[in-house]
């Protein structure tokens, strides 16, 4: 069949065949489909959306479009969380190294921050000599003997993914749901896990703005799993404020080192340990959530999780000090407050708006091929629902330069909104999906 | 604006400015937008159609794309027709001169045949010495002289919608109405018209299958041209049978000169009259339709419309004595008589399919690359509701080789159907829209 006729079909909300489908990523990949005919394809799907079966077809596709792990030479369940992003989300980075102390393997591949979101390659990079480039054979002595390795997409893995999701980028097929999920699926079924966890993050600072969306995400997601027999849970997690305190490459890692050793902030701590809980469920079954969260608390507060991070760091090139001397991360040569400028209780602090203001500091990319600076961004010393007196500091802002600062500043004023009631605050865990 | 915003725009069901649409098409035409953005916007576009101001904008954008004749210095009303394309549809040969000996002027830019559907130049092109490739200055002068010039598009008119076709041709977006009527418009109004009438054939022979989508489409015309100050009309006609009694170039071409001479058949001499009448409406108002139609009549049996078309052939370097003399057109070394198995009434005659049985014997083309047989085709002896006893002959084919006349007969023989009764016979002017 010729290409423009799975289009047409597509495009008359047909149903296509796992073999045509197959087809169309072969093609793609190998240079023998246009990009013009996957463009009007993908807008297709946009809008007719794909079953089941067809998600299922399409995701494999990709998935074999590249290199596939082999884990099975790798005694324990090999499970991965997957976060559809958002700002200050560094739970990736407390989240390996817990669950490795409690007894999983991560085999983690990550990828960089874009616009107002994070990533958590660029996090491990702002410790001095961490190497996100490890080759796949050391990759997996990191999984096998630590529990964990930390590293960024190769060319080898889901080449598929990586040429489609450069197309939707400038074709306005981003935002759609089978398309998201097949691509995080394909990347993440790639690492060779046996199950995943995805936290589905939802609010202004996340991709997902409601939680219906989010929800069928997820849903997809878990379905595209349960066709290749891989058993897939998804929590949805608030994301109208940043998640932590800290929205900033180093500033996210000293964060991360308080949280491994127990003294981190209660949403990024519960938020963590609620993943990790849920992937040694989904790995080999819990039948007491609560002992096992605590349990999980208890390997922060012992060191356990923080000794193999410090492992990790150093094998994968790092220093491991600044585990325990945190100034050896990079610091911004200028720190300043950003105050209240009326007394009341913090109404909302808009995240995304947070995360275009890290952006503009120099903490993020505006485009894929901007730089960042590690050393930049924000410490909120206030949440929402916390109560401030005019000119109270409600956060202090690393910064290089006055006209980034400006910038900045000008994001933040918009950002938080101070109001006379303490406002209701919605729970940080909002579903659990499986 | 980036493009990317524009196509999310789209596809979101926004209305797009008037300078966007520009920007669009002015930045495809000049290589600046690539293929697979356009894509996915032609695909967007599909979905979400166009408001009518978006489509005036678009419309005008490709049609100020490239040339737009000025006829202003011609004195009359210039006057064109368009066919959306069918089987055995030779009326533009009759039409043009006819509405010039009735004193209009007809600038009249034609297409080439593809598929099942047969176009007016190949058919121009099979009178021996017939140039449809005439200089734009000489084009004016015969429309200027004899009321008439018969040419090809250039790639000076409407550069835009040429490329944006060949687009839509390999990513599925050809059958959307706002986008072919675009298409239609910019091209026609490139002609330099003051007013246009449309004969949108609706059946298995047409591109639009169901009334419905033909009024959709001729409306779209009509609110189009209306926007540009350039009143359009239109007939719906019928397409569920070939036109007339002929199929195939230089067969149609010997039809249309009967025809001028007031001897065609009836079916093909109704359309034309009513479309030369539908222009003079159009252009100067017609108060008294019957008499107009019989003053139409009169000019065909008078042979003043014939005087214009042999004028035309001549001073496009053609043979005009072929209008006396139609044996000197090509003529197909083979004929054969296709008979009727059963006897009964004709019940349908699948102009679709007989359109492609005309392409199998080499009178049409599969794709735009193939050359075609001009002497080879179709002559019916009967038509739908007409009485035939067993092994009647219903038409007689013409035909090159034994190869193709064998494909050509495997058609004919599903698209004709015999039956008990003589059925009804649907209108032929199906519509009139204005």
């Amino acid at each position: 069949m010729r290409f423009v006729e799975l289009i047409r079909k597509k495009r008359n909300g047909d149903r296509l065949e796992k073999k045509h489908l197959q087809a169309l990523v072969d093609a793609y990949t190998e240079g023998r489909l246009p990009d013009y005919q996957m463009a009007a394809f993908l807008m297709a799907v946009y809008f007719q959306s794909m079953e089941s079966s067809e998600l299922a077809a399409w995701t494999e596709a990709m998935l074999f479009s590249g290199q596939v792990l082999d884990l099975s030479g790798i005694d324990g369940a090999k499970v991965d969380k997957h976060s559809t992003g958002g700002v200050g989300d560094k739970v990736s980075l407390i989240l390996a190294p817990l669950a490795a102390a409690a007894g999983l393997k991560v085999p983690m591949i990550s990828g960089r921050g874009l616009g107002h979101t994070g990533g958590t390659l660029d996090k491990l990079e702002s410790i001095p000599g961490f190497d996100v480039r490890q080759p796949v054979e050391r990759f997996k002595e990191l999984v096998d003997t630590l529990g964990i390795g930390l590293i960024g997409q190769t060319d080898e893995i889901a080449p598929a993914d990586k040429k489609l999701y450069a197309l939707r980028d400038v074709t306005a097929t981003v935002e759609c749901i089978p398309l998201i999920a097949s691509s995080i699926m394909s990347k993440k079924l790639a690492e060779g896990i046996d199950s995943l966890v995805l936290d589905v993050k939802v609010g202004s600072g996340a991709f997902m703005k409601n939680i219906e969306t989010a929800r069928r995400l997820a849903q997809t997601m878990i379905d595209i799993g349960a066709t290749m027999d891989r058993p897939v849970r998804a929590l949805i997690t608030d994301m109208d404020q940043p998640l932590g305190l800290t929205v900033g490459n180093s500033l996210e890692v000293i964060e991360s080192i308080e949280t491994l050793r127990g003294d981190g902030p209660d949403d990024l701590t519960e938020v963590t340990v609620e993943l990790v809980c849920e992937m040694l469920d989904v790995a080999e079954g819990v039948s007491d959530r609560e002992a096992t969260k605590e349990r999980l608390r208890g390997l922060l507060e012992d060191g356990s999780a923080m000794e193999i991070f410090a492992q990790c760091i150093e094998a994968q090139g790092g220093d491991p000090e600044v585990c325990s001397d945190p100034t050896r991360l990079p610091e911004a040569p200028h720190r300043v407050e950003f105050n209240a400028r009326d007394a009341g209780f913090i109404e909302s602090i808009d995240a995304e708006q947070v995360g275009i203001a890290a952006m503009e500091l120099g903490a993020g990319r505006r485009t894929k091929e901007d730089s960042i600076d590690h050393a930049v961004g924000l410490v909120f010393h206030k949440k929402r629902g916390d109560e401030v007196t005019a000119s109270d500091p409600i956060l202090t802002i690393h910064y290089r330069d006055e006209a980034s600062l400006s910038l900045a500043k000008e994001r933040l004023r918009d950002a938080i909104v101070v109001g006379d009631e303490p406002g209701e605050t919605p729970p940080l865990i909002l579903d659990r999906l499986q």
